[in-house]
């Protein structure tokens, strides 16, 4: 017997029998080649037999896992049709004179590189991914190795795998995938996230699941915890039997909550809501139970499009989210796009700090041109229900006042024009700029509310980028630091009858919200799967004792450990 | 008559003709070459006529400007007889068959982007200024242009230059050179500190000198507001000639505070520092009334070298600048090296966001070997006057527990073998991370002293990379958020009875003297050359009406600019 612990993924407790889905050795040797024409045409060839294979697999992803999920292969056919590529591709081989292998990996490494260096720019990471994916597939033609198929895999299983790439997951048939554990990855990485959608148990960033565990063991997993016990006793399995057999009760208990009030046990009520990043997310959010939608991230529009939306995409986009929500209210970020990206129709210079770059607000008031356009289509989508606009990277005072003024002058342009526009949108800033969190005092004096963007306000005020692992260990939601910041936030806009939400993971995680719930947090907007576990959680919550725990917290805490150790000393 | 505004970089008032002092043009086509061996020759001659060239430069520095200022060229020097960079250059010239103007701009861009990547560094940035002055003059030598030679100036000018070369500045005789202005530049660079080693007037980053002057035409600088008029009036000269008369007068009243003790209006003591790079700059620091060393960088012994400086460089250097104080505090950082940096001899992956990532004390924990080193030879040289020692980049309580206990762990070891060490060393922290600072009260209780890193703390608590021209409005000294987490910090500090001192670049702005005097800051540490008009700046300050304005500033201001304004209204 022998435990492994990693980053609790997702909820749930089961027990099968290891399978490992280890990727083969894709390992080649740059040579030079005399003949470019048949170098191509190899190319083209390891390239239709992956999209042959890819139509099969998009087919069984939509029987077991259904139609959107399926759509993820539509981008991966896309990317193999993709004449920028492949045109790079060619051009490698005919001007280097190098075998596909090194001109595929070459070109698509770059690509990749690019991608992924928007670490805060979900949409381009999960392009830099699907690229990656694409290329094994293809690499594995080229090569003429095999890569696992666990669409063939026919009993229970938990999966071990070093990460889950957006085709392995698909091809897992629910039936018989018990769980997944993985060396790799973060709560939002795709098999994190896939794992949620698909509801099954999941550890992710374990660090040695491949080498710690050997196929066809025995494995416990609790996606709870994030604990995995590799060939457990017989007792440990008949005590991980009844800790699932709870779960699912619990889940049950969770499902009543849908239709419920978010309260604590005293009956202070608080507003849930989810983070979406498409009008289609609002399913998702309406069936969990969502009393609002906390985060709109507008970047998709900016994204997946090959220029500028315009102003009636962006309306339609809007409207269909608003409408979606019937009168809930839809809180709207403002285009946060970073520095560090590389839009063809909005060309930006490279920077050696993106994160302390060039972007979110700080590019609307610049191009303004592109700021009115997403204004004259949120005013214009704002009839349709109960919409909120909040702007991101707020440092300053003077940010916000030079942006609130040309939202308004958008909308008495708009009035001008008799076109129809709510006349209660809030106009709130994202919290995530430590100087923006020093001076809350000020800014709520202009803003209609806050929402805090944890993840950004976290890294800029340990001054540790959460996408570099030398230093994650300075990644602290529970530091001290960071809980006295969101309590000047939370404190400045009650002093000026505003109120603040969040919209970071720390909003949708267990530990934190007992905290947040003392500091008087107003709204929590989290990943929809989330709500309801929340909402379960906050009505054990009695208000005045987790008051007393967040002052404690902020008061007396020296570490983020004594504030963990404080917050299960108050939710025993 | 036209204005023109830039940065204040050397104090001082003069009216002359303007000396163009514009570079050549040094554009080339790229070819392809048959013969490498003729290239790598041509190259060759290039690089010995340009070694000839600089010898002669450099006699003339030292006759005109002292034997250290001449010592830039011994780096110069240095560079055109590196085999690493000139090998590569030849292997390019030889593999790629190209010309050696393309050779030689290739491989120096290279190693002038890896080294300006590191913005915090002054040491690396220098050697990137060096290798593109050095590799002008080769480039001018292949392409047999004339590069401009400022020697032969044999009448009163104001030099205007796009912006200065070390060499170009080595050439400036100070019979003739009254002052000068450049398109580009902060207050840190190259041209900037010459201008107050050479103690002329001075304006840099004026963004359009090159443009707006013409060759010949009288300019009045006034380096103190960083304004400078083309083609004044009879009367402007006449203003002009009496505000250098008043500033003749002041720098005359200056001089005479070397030996003062530094004291407000009403008699409250502030202790004025230097910050110094290496030993000799002791020299400077002393010359100029420092009453201790503020801040030691530590990095010239590991950025100047090939391997790691050992136990003993380290120990020679450590001593020479604590005897050289003779017994006032030298306060040296530990290593505050950036994960941007590529020492041949500590290999660091590179980093998307290298300002939020493995640096400094991050460093030195897990690298502790490194680490150790360190503190011995601090701790062995310690018995030679009164050191302190600080750690960078703490941002949390653990951090400085865990550096301070290694440091307790070496010293304890060093007593065991019998070696003297003093027993009176402070152990103090920078402050620069915006945690540290909403933590200060805790840190104050392990931390002997805090010394706030304004530069840093300002970057991460605005999340705008001060390097980064896009976000550089950003970087705001006075902004309210900046002035709390100051405040934070000092309150906290002297509540445990402890100090707090400030070593960047603020605590010697003139504007920012009256607020950091008014926030209670115990020690300003700076250029040496700030020293005594500081000293002088303090003398005509009330320490309570000083109170009266940091406190309105914290309070009530929403802006930089409201602050600033209150600044002025409070000093006149």
């Amino acid at each position: 017997m022998k435990k492994l612990k990693g980053i609790a993924a997702s909820d749930g407790i089961a027990t099968a029998k290891a399978y490992m889905l280890v990727q083969p050795d894709l390992s080649f040797e740059t040579t030079s080649i005399e003949d470019p024409e048949a170098e191509i045409a190899r190319l083209d060839a390891a390239v239709a037999a992956s999209k042959l294979e890819l139509e099969g697999i998009k087919k069984k992803a939509s029987e077991n896992l259904g139609e959107e999920e399926a759509q993820v292969f539509e981008a991966h056919l896309t990317i193999l049709s993709d004449p920028e590529l492949f045109g790079q591709i060619n051009a490698k081989i005919t001007g280097e004179k190098v075998n596909a292998e090194a001109a595929l990996k070459d070109v698509t490494d770059m690509f990749i590189g690019m991608f992924e260096a928007m670490e805060d720019n979900p949409y381009m990471q999960e392009r830099a991914s699907d690229i990656r994916d694409v290329t094994k597939r293809v690499m594995a033609h080229l090569l003429g190795v095999k890569i696992p198929n666990p669409a063939l895999i026919d009993q229970e299983v938990v999966i071990i795998a070093h990460d889950l790439t957006p085709s392995d997951t698909a091809q897992l048939d629910r039936r018989f995938v018990k769980g997944f554990i993985t060396d790799i990855g973060g709560r939002t990485s795709h098999s994190a996230i896939m794992s949620r959608t698909l509801e099954i148990p999941a550890i992710v960033g374990s660090g040695s699941a491949t080498a710690d565990i050997e196929d066809g063991q025995t494995i416990i997993i609790d996606g709870i915890n994030g604990e995995a016990i590799i060939e457990p006793t017989e007792e440990q399995i008949t005590e991980y039997q009844a800790k699932a057999a709870e779960f699912a009760a619990l889940k049950a208990e969770w499902d009543l909550l849908k239709e419920a009030q978010t309260l604590t046990l005293d009956g202070k009520e608080f507003i849930l809501g989810a983070n979406i990043g498409t009008p289609k997310d609002v399913v998702g959010a309406n069936d969990n139970g969502a009393e609002a939608v906390g985060l709109f991230r507008s970047e998709f529009l900016y994204m997946d499009a090959s220029e500028l939306p315009t102003e009636e995409e962006q309306f339609a986009a809007y409207k269909e989210a608003i409408e979606g929500m019937e009168g809930k209210q839809v809180v709207v970020r403002t285009m946060d796009i970073g520095g560090d990206k590389d839009l063809p129709y909005l060309p930006l210079p490279a920077e050696e700090n993106p994160f302390l770059g060039f972007r979110a607000v700080r590019i609307s008031l610049e191009r303004q041109d592109i700021f009115r356009t997403q204004l004259r289509a949120l005013l214009r989508a704002s009839v349709y229900g109960r919409l909120a606009v909040m702007f991101p990277m707020i440092a300053t005072v003077q940010e916000f006042k030079d942006a609130k003024a040309v939202f308004e002058e958008e909308k008495a342009k708009l009035v001008a024009e008799g076109i129809a526009v709510s006349d209660d949108i809030e106009v709130g800033m994202m919290m995530e700029v430590p100087a923006a969190a020093m001076i809350a005092d000020k800014l709520a004096k202009y803003a209609d509310f806050f929402s805090i963007g944890t993840n950004d306000l976290i890294q800029y005020t340990m001054a540790a980028d959460r996408g570099n692992e030398r230093v994650s260990y300075l990644y602290q939601p529970y530091n001290p630091s960071i809980l006295r910041l969101v309590k000047n936030i939370i404190d400045a806009s009650h002093a000026e009858g505003k109120w603040t939400g969040m919209c970071g993971e720390m909003a949708g995680d267990q530990l934190a919200v007992p905290l947040l719930v003392g500091l008087g947090l107003d709204e929590f907007s989290m990943s929809a799967t989330s709500i309801l576990k929340t909402r379960s959680l906050m009505k054990r919550l009695d208000t005045k004792k987790m008051e007393e725990l967040a002052q404690k917290a902020v008061n007396d805490c020296e570490t983020a450990e004594e504030v963990l150790a404080l917050v299960e000393e108050y939710t025993k």
